[in-house]
């Protein structure tokens, strides 16, 4: 198919999908002649994942690009590939600055106390964590932190699911990208979910409340 | 205290608080004398409730000062300021262009199957929703929405301690910034946890695979 096409079907305007073969995302499309370039339905699939990474993922041009080159080097086993690809994925939300020794202890007491031994001590996301805690903390909003617990038990819920959803999987090149793709529009799709959930929880209470007034004026 | 001391408890370097008072994030100090301008306790909190929006909620300028200007609406009640600030904090997610028909109707789906009657169906949340599963049913991730009723529990969860937490607070104001700040850092708590989980997870898998293999040439 003709850029104009490719444009079409992805929704990615065609100015961008050439930045993107520039800053070697996508791979250029096949020359036909001097001005007919051929892309195929390959390109229609890595485009829509960086589209995913970019615009709902909010990753930065670099990171991608990052993400891509882990999930293409051939001789890494599948732990590997995946480990490392959920790595680069993670570390633009890790903190940069410095986090309190009190947090990580707290963030590690988190961890242990929901049974996962198998968490390295050093995890990116357990410093990430730890610095939220700690800002929780400064704010004096210390029993979110209590409730961290709670949070923990629903994060290993959507964990299950996720992993449950790879291992439905088998051809290497379709778990990477769905570990790719799950772990962003996860995030979204939670993200989406919690806050419907308060509205819907909240205006059941507020209803609540309207009844009450509502039903104590009729008397 | 000094704009210097200032700058150490909250740990934002001074040229980014002059700018944030340029800005109209932070009211400016008290001018005591022509090169002495006094900041107190409220600034501290303040300044430490924008650092969570801009650091760890990646709100951008703009955003942060019409969630302040919300908090400060002195006659909306508080149900209204907390709907109105929930929304300034989540729009900034929604998605900007078209959502295709097919994937609005499964969003709702999702959410009358889990019993959510209160929620508004125009509710931007429910686009951001429908959005992420268009990009999963483009990827031909299909299988993964599926799984979005699994989400939704896990999401209810999450929700329901988030307003617990805000019933226990008595005062308007600690309402509002719980709120605020729960939603902001709940978020990066609960993407982090995620993440953790899911090493747990695989690692525990991995291990079982290398300890099966490792009793398998032993034989």
């Amino acid at each position: 198919m003709r850029i104009g096409e490719l444009s079409a079907r992805t929704g990615v305007p065609v100015a961008t999908i050439k930045y993107y073969v520039r800053e070697g995302l996508l791979s250029g499309g096949e020359r036909r002649s001097h001005n007919q370039v051929e892309y195929d339905e390959e390109h229609v699939r890595r485009l829509r994942l960086v589209r995913a990474m970019v615009e709902v993922g909010s990753l930065p041009i670099a990171k991608v690009r990052e993400v891509l080159a882990e999930i293409e080097v051939p001789d890494r086993g599948l732990d590997g590939t995946l480990g490392v690809a959920s790595r680069a994925l993670s570390q633009h939300r890790e903190p940069t600055g410095e986090v309190a020794e009190e947090d990580l202890e707290t963030a590690r007491t988190i961890v242990a106390r929901q049974g996962w031994h198998s968490v390295p001590p050093e995890y990116g996301q357990v410093r990430a964590l730890a610095d939220a805690i700690g800002r929780l903390r400064e704010l004096g909003l210390a029993d979110m932190v209590d409730m961290s617990g709670q949070y923990a038990r629903a994060a290993e819920m959507v964990a299950e699911f996720d992993l449950g959803l790879l291992a439905a999987r088998t051809d290497r090149d379709e778990i990477i990208e769905a570990m790719v793709v799950g772990t962003v529009l996860g995030d979204a799709i939670f993200g989406a979910l919690r806050r419907i959930a308060q509205v819907e929880i909240s205006g059941r209470t507020f209803q609540r409340g309207e009844r009450h007034r509502h039903s104590t004026s009729e008397e």
